[in-house]
């Protein structure tokens, strides 16, 4: 089903939550993860959910999807700028899933939460008819960056090339093997951008994960901080993928592919991450090309 | 499927993940949520999945379902002694579920979790073939119980009688309307013990709440202690009960009836609960009869 009719959904749900507590600096459809006030420090929790049939591609093992089931909220903290502390999982499981499967997804996750010194402290299974994993993470921020702190002025910056995930998706679609495609780890083990993140949210203005589109993500701090955003198509780093499909192609996969794990922040200067706009008066995001402005549109498209 | 498959998933799980930080007081697989200091208080993390074929009855109304995907998590909570304060949800969405419809489960979240002074802080919302309600829930204790800390003398309380649910759902299964079985907001609309549950904490050796059956229950709790509990049949608060069955199968429904949502503890002494048995060295849940010692299986039985 179509990604507008889950933002929809989306926006009547955050106009059912009353705020009631002081402390919840950014609570449902707010930001990228709720962000609470414990004494100095910051609690981030987020929730994210995947199943096999839009999220799980066929070639996809089991490890991955644990893998996958993890990184899709720890993306989600390294975008509010959080470290991963604590994980907790909801597995669906159907007929035909047997114990060394599940083992395998339990590794995934068991892996990756590893890795960023988080622990896996709870968990639930089910049976059902799909394979579901659901994810829930919880990270503690010094300086939480949220998706409304973007100031005229400021620029912004990726931190890695996005549309990597999206054209992988179409090379496995197109019938190529798993080894011949060369950016697959985007699509089957992105890596959560952590510490990239924590470090960027001691100085950016505004910082989210690019998980619909790089699109969507600047939509979003557009809105949310009350700015215009126009992009300079001569800064984007486009080479990587026109080795491999045409210059108008690389460019709408970079602008609107899903999937990638990168982050999007603005700031007034950084040494970090590659420069791709400037935050202006105004409303909206643009793009500014040879030929003259043109509006960048709100949309991604990362599921299958 | 069986609950004892999904018994055996969970301990295969609890094998897999590591214990690393010394924070994490019981983590997956050893309570009813994972506990984690913090300072002087500890941070109670849980979660729950339900899911339509399972968990919802027919008759069940949308804002039920929003009530009962919160009250799960709560129960948890509860059965740890823990405040609630924040929660998040995933839901999954199916063809035939409209606006209408989805904006009353959230008002069902809403509403049960504002009663108890807790805040909507995310959400997730998908598309697939089936409705799913996952639940997270964060809370704040300042002495959790947990399952393991029983102690030979101590006497075994419940908060109220269990069986409840499990006969309203018998009921409901025989044909009578919802509006003609006496205890249906027992399955419809639990209450999670949440006031009672932070009172008994502060003095209970061990706790927890009674989800699958009260035979699981304390079969966790003489597990995890590591000592024998022996119930005493003439304890047991069964007559409104047997006003709508027979003695045997209330003292059936009683024992191993899953979905009410009642706390079963252990305490030298309390004037709170219903004193229903004893712990003593050994091992193993027995029930004393006139006839005589019998075990107690360890099963119950919720799910439809």
């Amino acid at each position: 089903m179509s990604r507008m009719k889950e933002f929809r959904f989306i926006e009547i749900a955050s106009r059912i939550f009353e705020r009631r507590k002081r402390e919840v600096i950014a609570g449902a459809g707010d930001d990228d993860c709720a962000v609470i006030k414990i004494g100095d420090q910051y609690l981030i929790l987020t929730t994210d959910n995947l199943h096999e049939k839009a999220d799980f591609p066929e070639s996809m093992s089991p490890y991955e999807m644990g893998h996958m089931a993890v990184a899709v909220n720890f993306s989600d903290l390294a975008g509010t700028g959080a470290k991963p502390e604590y994980f907790l999982f909801d597995i669906t499981i159907r007929e035909g899933i047997d114990e060394g499967f599940f083992v395998q997804i339990l590794k995934g996750i068991e892996d990756l939460a590893k890795k960023y010194d988080a622990e896996v402290v709870g968990g639930d299974i089910d049976f059902g008819d799909e394979l579901y994993i659901t994810g829930f993470a919880a990270g503690i921020a010094r300086k939480p960056a949220l998706q409304s702190g973007a100031r005229t002025g400021d620029r912004v910056y990726i931190t890695g090339v996005t549309g990597k995930a999206e054209l992988s998706l179409e090379q496995l679609f197109s019938g190529k093997k798993r080894e011949e495609i060369p950016f697959i780890s985007s699509l089957f083990t992105p890596e959560p951008k952590i510490w990239e993140g924590i470090e960027i949210s001691e100085y950016a203005s505004a910082m989210t994960d690019i998980s619909d589109s790089l699109a969507i993500s600047l939509h979003n701090i557009s809105r949310k901080s009350g700015v215009k955003i126009v992009l300079k198509e001569e800064y984007f780093p486009l080479t990587e993928l026109t080795e491999l499909v045409s210059y108008g192609r690389a460019l709408e996969l970079f602008l609107y592919g899903g999937g990638d794990f990168e982050l999007v922040f603005t700031s007034e200067e950084s040494d970090r991450g590659i420069m791709i706009g400037e935050v202006m008066d105004g409303s909206g995001v643009f793009i500014e090309k040879r030929s003259g402005i043109e509006e960048v549109d709100f949309r991604g498209y990362s599921h299958f």
